[in-house]
């Protein structure tokens, strides 16, 4: 039997955890570690955790890290580190900045000889791909992401850093009459403003001022001043009870003129439960291409764009051919 | 400025019409010339023609020959006729023989040192990358592809085999109440002939008997008798009028569980108003990809599943970075 491919996974939050999960339902994988800051045995897991100061121990025991920092911050300081002595696959989404942590990340792989993928998961990630795909086939149109409907973590933080809320969460949603003009190749212009609504669900402290605090929401620039935004005020049971889950999703859509005024459109959509546990999910099979693409001797920094598909099945290329082309 | 891409078309029914048309699109492509088998003349194009027995004499002349052959037989004697001397895309569909045409082709294609893509377009294509896609990131978890709606030409033309039949053509129609509960996540088996229903227009000679030809459809092995299967009967022009376009699409979604029970959905769907076209858009984008691996010094016969999407897009890994993550 081939050997196990050997991950360890850096940082143990939701997403850390989600590749815990992934690993168990691959069974060409195998979990060496976890890396934590903390004590590692405040950590509730079966799995092995050592502290990220013993993380050289394992040079020549770990393929893969799968680096689960909570933010892009954390994956600036986390990935230039680990990149030193291991081949690694984050999920780093800061769009804007993409450009500058690949020149620092592939630097030092080239130097280590190491292979690095960067941005990987949804969104940077299988969306990114379909919207090359779509602008590739179909170079005469438009593509249009809207993402939702599920909870934004950012929008869901600057309600909570308002005077008087004592917890809150906010959900992006699609607004259903763009998304369905776009569906019939209707050639809009609609920026995501027009596309997406936000929906506020907002616990008080006690004798607060609602109006106040749901004015102060829908005027905040940038977060909510633009948007559609709809604000409700419930008790702390009711967001625990409802809103304690992590779903996401959305759609890249392209729609694009081929010939002599042909329609053609292609949609790719996700409908997530758990936006980390996906996520996680994604970073896991990517790791497999990573493996693949190392022990080919590949190195430096990559990014989705530059991994042919067949390296994330455990299938060979003729399993493939046969089973699935 | 860079030297464009030199291209060839094989063939010139509806596909080579459609590559044809799709290079206009691509301004770092350019047209060499069409073959064919007929009389040069008589093509109806301004494209240079050449015939098919003059195409040595473009083996320095041309980068990519895309084998626009209207068949799987076509391509069975075109394919490796070309691949002796010439970098090849082709979109081979006959699923069950793929892995003997693969190895046909590969063994051609390394010895002239030539890199030969093969069964490319959107099903086999497409609709197979996100079959793989699904596969991966969704190990638990069950994938479904749904064709249509749209015209089958095999079940069109077994259609018009039939005695008295005139024309005719069929729809393909995915079956709304599957699609939905696969939609909703819910785990079911069904067959094709589950999954599909075939809606037949049919125009007949004078004289002829409606109620047998609709009794020789509907009781058609392979073809129709195990499908919920509508016959029309329609006038000549009527068949003309509403029916002569190629609409096509259909569904490829993989539903799977990760951590504890969680659901998750990914969906890939097309919608196309000429099937031919888009299936031409395909291959040219994928006849960029060739030409930049084998610019890379690869041989042999490929996939879909052996490219990165990177080499799909004319821009460069630094704009994809920028623009496209």
């Amino acid at each position: 039997m081939k050997n196990k491919i050997r991950i360890g996974i850096v940082g143990y939050g939701n997403l850390g955890h989600g590749v815990e999960l992934a690993i168990s339902q691959n069974p060409d994988m195998e979990l060496i570690g976890i890396f934590t800051r903390r004590e590692p045995n405040l950590l509730n897991t079966k799995s092995n955790v050592i502290h990220i100061s013993k993380i050289l121990d394992f040079k020549d025991k770990i393929d893969v890290m799968i680096l689960c920092g909570g933010s892009a911050k954390d994956l600036d300081e986390q990935c230039p580190m680990v990149a030193k002595s291991f081949n690694t696959v984050d999920s780093f989404d800061n769009h804007g900045r993409i450009p500058e942590y690949f020149e620092k990340v592939n630097n030092i792989a080239l130097k280590s000889n190491k292979l690095s993928l960067i941005s990987v998961g949804w969104d940077p990630g299988l969306f990114s791909l379909n919207r090359l795909l779509g602008q590739s086939v179909l170079p005469n149109g438009k593509d249009y992401t809207f993402w939702g409907e599920g909870i934004s973590q950012g929008h869901s933080d600057a309600i909570r850093r308002i005077k008087g809320v004592k917890g809150g969460v906010q959900y992006t949603i699609p607004v259903k009459e763009v998304l369905d003009k776009v569906r019939n190749c209707e050639d809009i212009n609609v920026s995501s403003c027009e596309r997406h609504k936000r929906v506020c669900y907002v616990v008080c402290e006690d004798n607060e001022d609602f109006h106040r605090i749901e004015n102060e929401i829908k005027t905040m620039p940038n977060y909510f001043a633009e948007y559609d935004t709809t604000v409700h005020f419930i008790s702390e049971e009711e967001l625990k009870e409802k809103h304690s889950k992590m779903p996401h999703g959305g759609f890249v859509i392209r729609t694009g003129i081929t010939g002599h005024g042909t329609k053609q459109k292609m949609e790719f959509n996700l409908n997530l439960e758990s936006n980390p546990e996906f996520t996680s999910s994604v970073l896991t099979a990517y790791a497999r291409a990573v493996y693949r693409m190392a022990c080919e001797g590949k190195i430096g920094a990559i990014t989705i764009f530059d991994i042919p598909l067949g390296y994330l099945s455990p299938k060979t290329g003729e399993e493939l051919r046969k089973e699935l082309l």
